[in-house]
C-alpha cells in the first residue's frame, strides 16, 4: 500500500455524536491489552485453538458444494437465515442437545454477539431490571448497556447462578415499578467461571420464571466444550412454557472467522428479531451459511466435537495443575467443567488491574482483570485466565510467571 | 429434516417488548412481496445478476489463499476489519475513485447496511433533523427510524438532490432548536431514481456543509455500476474538510452473499463506529475478508467492473426501450445513468400500491411501490422497477404486462 497523506483542514466533528455515545466505551480490558507485545504470554482473549478449526480438505469439499449452489450462495439471503442451514441446525440441536425447534423458531445471527445485541434492542427499556451472574460475560453487558438497564447481580458458585438468591431478588423487586424482566445466564461453561449450573438450579430457574412471569436468556457458546459426562440438559430443552431465548454460536465448534451464531425462541419473538436484523445488516452471509450447512450435513461438526473437547481438556488440565503447583495458597479458583477459562480470586487487598501492569511489564504475562464481569463494582481482586489459545507448555510457563507476580504483590 | 413438534403451553410473551419495537416494522413492500409466486416476473429487489458473481476458478484460487492463512482466516478478527484488506481497499479506492484514505479512516462493515445502522446509532438523537432525498433509499430510513429523527425531504431530479432547495431548508432550520444535522445522499446512481448528482451540486453540497457546519453521509452502493463516461468525482474525493462519511459495499461489484461493505471517514468517527460494532457483532468475518483481499490484490474486481457494467447496461437498455415502446404516455420515468432501477411516475390519481395487487394477481408482474421512498408521505403514484436480476427478454415481457395493467387502470 502506498500511504496516502490525508491532508484535511479537519474541522473535526466532535460535538456531533448522539447522547448515547457515552454508553459505547471501549472496555478497560481492550485498552490494556494493547500493551501486549509478541513476547507476552497471553491468557486474555477467548480465541479458539486453530487446531480445532475445520480441515483444509473438508473445506475444499465444502467449497465445491458452495459452488454447486453458487447463484444462491453469493446472493442476498433471507434475514432469518438460509432455510436449509436452519433445518440442518434443527437436526443438529435435536441429536446433540435435545432442543426441539421448528423452522420459525430459529434465526441465524452474526455470532452470538448479534443475538445479545437484539435481545437488548428488543427487550430493554431504560431502567428495566435484568438479573445477571456475579460475575457474568462482559460483552453481554456491553450489548445491553446501550439501552440502560438496571442490573441485579446474582452470585455464581461452583453450581452456577444461585437461584435461591435469584428468587429472593425477584420477590424483592416484584412489586416495585420495575420488576425483574429477564435473567441472563450462561449455564453450561459459564463465562468467566467455567462452572456448570446444576440440574436442580436449572429447574428452579424455570420455576421462578414461570411463577414470576420472567423470561430467560440462555447464552450457550461453550456448551459443547465440556469436560465431564453428566452435563444437565440445556435450560431450553427443559423449557415447557417457551420462556427461554437460547443463543449459541459456531465460533467454538467450527470457527469464529465465519461469524455465525443462532437463536432459538418463540416464533413471535423470532419474527421481531428478524425485523431488527433487517435494519442492522439485512441478512447473514449466504456463502458462510452454505459452508456450515455442508459441515453439519456431513456430520463433520459432530465428529469434530469430541476432538475439540480433548484439545481444551488437555489445556485446562495443564493450567489447573500448574496453578495447583505454583500459585500461592491465598489464590483460589474454580475448576472449570466447560469452556475456555479459569477464574481466580486473589486476596482482597490486591487489585488485579494494577497487577496486570506488573504482569505485562515485568513478567510478560497477561490476563483479564475480573472487575468488568461484575455489575456491582466488586470483583477488583479477580482475574480470568484463558487457556484456549496457548500451547500447554506455554500455559505452564505463563502460570509460573503469573504466580511470581502474585507472590511479589503478596509481599508488598 | 424431521419436523419436531414444538408443544408448548405458550404463555406467549407479548408484552415484553421494549417501547421502541413499533419502530421496527416490516415494510409494506416486504409483506406484499410475499405474494409473489414463481410465475411472476419480479422487478422488485436489488439483487445482482449471478453472471456478475466471481468465477468458480477464481474462487478456488482464493480459497487456497485463504487456506494458506487458515489460522487467521478462521479466527476472530479486529473490529475495524482485517488490516490487509483495508490496505488493499485503500489502494482500490485510490485507483478507481480517487478517494484518499489511511488505515485509521477505513472500517469494514456487514454490507453497507451496517454502515447505515451505525450512522443512526452514533449521530441521531430523537428529533434531530436529517435531510434526505425525495425519494430516497428505503432501508436507510429503516435504519435511521429507530432513533426517531425528523426528516427534511429534498427533491431529487435528473441531476440528483436539489442543493438549492437543500440550502433553503438548511437556512430555514438554522436557528431553530434543532438545525439540520446531516444530509444523507446517494449521489452516484441514486436509489431509487438512478440519477447522478452533477458536479456543481456536489460542490454546492460541500459548500453548504461547510457554511452551516453539517456533515454528509455519501452512500455509494451503485457508484461502480455506471453507464456513461463523465461521472463526477465522489463527494468524498472532493471533501476538503473531512465532512463526508462515505459508505460502500462489495455486494454489487463482488457478491452480496459475503456481506461485506466499508466506511471511510474521519479517524475520530471511525474509532467510535468501531466501538459500536464491537457491541453489535464483535467483528466482520475474517474468512470473507481474506477472500475479497485476494480478489482485490489480483485486480479481479477491477477487471470485472467493466464486464458487470455491461451486464446491467444491456438490461437497463432493454427496460427503457420496452418502456418507451409499451408504456402509456401518461407514465414518465428517469433514464438511469447508474445502478439497478428505473423509477416511474404514474398519473397522480393512480395508487401504485393498489396497482401492485392487480399487477401480481392479473398479469403476474411485480414492482416496488414508491411511497416508502418518500419521507413526506407523497410518492403514492410512483414505482421502482429493478432490471438487475431478470434476463433482458423477461424484462421486455414484464414491461409489456405492466404497461397493460397501467393502461387498464387509466381507463377506470
Amino acid at each position: 500500500m502506498e500511504q496516502y497523506k490525508v491532508e484535511k483542514s479537519s474541522v473535526l466533528l466532535t460535538n456531533i455524536f448522539a447522547n448515547r455515545v457515552d454508553r459505547m466505551k471501549s472496555s478497560d480490558i481492550r485498552e490494556l491489552l494493547k500493551l501486549i507485545s509478541a513476547d507476552v504470554i497471553s491468557f486474555t482473549g477467548g480465541a479458539p485453538d486453530p487446531d480445532a478449526f475445520p480441515s483444509p480438505d473438508d473445506l475444499r469439499d465444502a467449497v465445491e458444494y458452495i459452488l454447486a449452489n453458487r447463484d444462491k450462495a453469493f446472493q442476498y439471503g433471507i434475514t432469518d437465515g438460509l432455510p436449509g442451514l436452519r433445518k440442518s441446525l434443527i437436526d443438529f440441536m435435536y441429536r446433540q442437545i435435545s432442543i426441539k425447534a421448528d423452522l420459525p423458531n430459529v434465526l441465524i445471527t452474526i455470532g452470538s454477539q448479534e443475538g445479545l445485541e437484539i435481545v437488548g434492542r428488543l427487550f430493554i427499556n431504560q431502567g428495566d431490571k435484568v438479573a445477571v451472574g456475579l460475575p457474568t460475560y462482559l460483552a453481554a453487558l456491553q450489548a445491553f448497556n446501550l439501552w440502560r438497564p438496571k442490573y441485579i447481580g446474582i452470585p455464581v458458585d461452583d453450581n452456577g447462578l444461585n437461584t435461591v438468591i435469584l428468587e429472593e431478588m425477584v420477590r424483592k423487586h416484584k412489586n416495585t415499578k420495575k420488576p425483574i424482566k429477564f435473567v441472563y445466564v450462561v449455564p453450561t461453561g459459564q463465562n468467566p467461571t467455567g462452572t456448570i449450573m446444576s440440574l436442580d438450579r436449572r429447574k428452579h430457574l424455570l420455576e421462578i420464571a414461570s411463577k414470576y412471569d420472567l423470561f430467560i436468556v440462555e447464552d450457550d457458546p461453550y456448551g459443547f466444550i465440556t469436560f465431564r459426562d453428566d452435563i444437565p440438559p440445556r435450560i431450553k430443552a427443559l423449557d415447557e412454557e417457551d420462556r427461554v431465548i437460547y443463543l449459541s454460536t459456531f465460533s467454538k465448534i467450527f470457527a469464529p472467522g465465519i461469524r455465525l451464531g443462532w437463536v432459538v425462541a418463540n416464533e413471535t419473538l423470532i419474527k421481531q428479531m428478524s425485523l431488527a436484523i433487517q435494519a442492522i445488516n439485512l441478512c447473514p452471509p449466504n456463502f458462510n451459511q452454505y459452508m456450515v450447512k455442508y459441515f453439519l450435513d456431513n456430520r463433520l461438526i459432530d465428529r469434530n466435537i469430541p476432538r475439540i473437547r480433548e484439545i481444551y481438556r488437555v489445556k485446562r488440565d495443564a493450567m489447573l495443575s500448574a496453578m495447583d503447583e505454583y500459585m500461592p495458597k491465598e489464590v483460589t479458583y474454580h475448576r472449570p467443567d466447560a469452556g475456555f477459562f479459569v477464574f481466580a480470586y486473589l486476596p482482597d487487598y490486591i487489585d488485579a488491574k494494577k497487577l496486570l501492569y506488573f504482569a505485562i511489564e515485568k513478567e510478560k504475562v497477561a490476563f483479564v482483570p475480573g472487575r468488568s464481569f461484575y455489575v456491582d463494582g466488586s470483583g477488583y481482586n479477580t482475574m480470568r485466565l484463558s487457556y484456549s489459545l496457548p500451547k500447554p507448555r506455554v500455559i505452564v510457563e505463563g502460570i509460573k510467571r503469573l504466580a511470581k507476580v502474585i507472590r511479589n504483590s503478596l509481599m508488598r
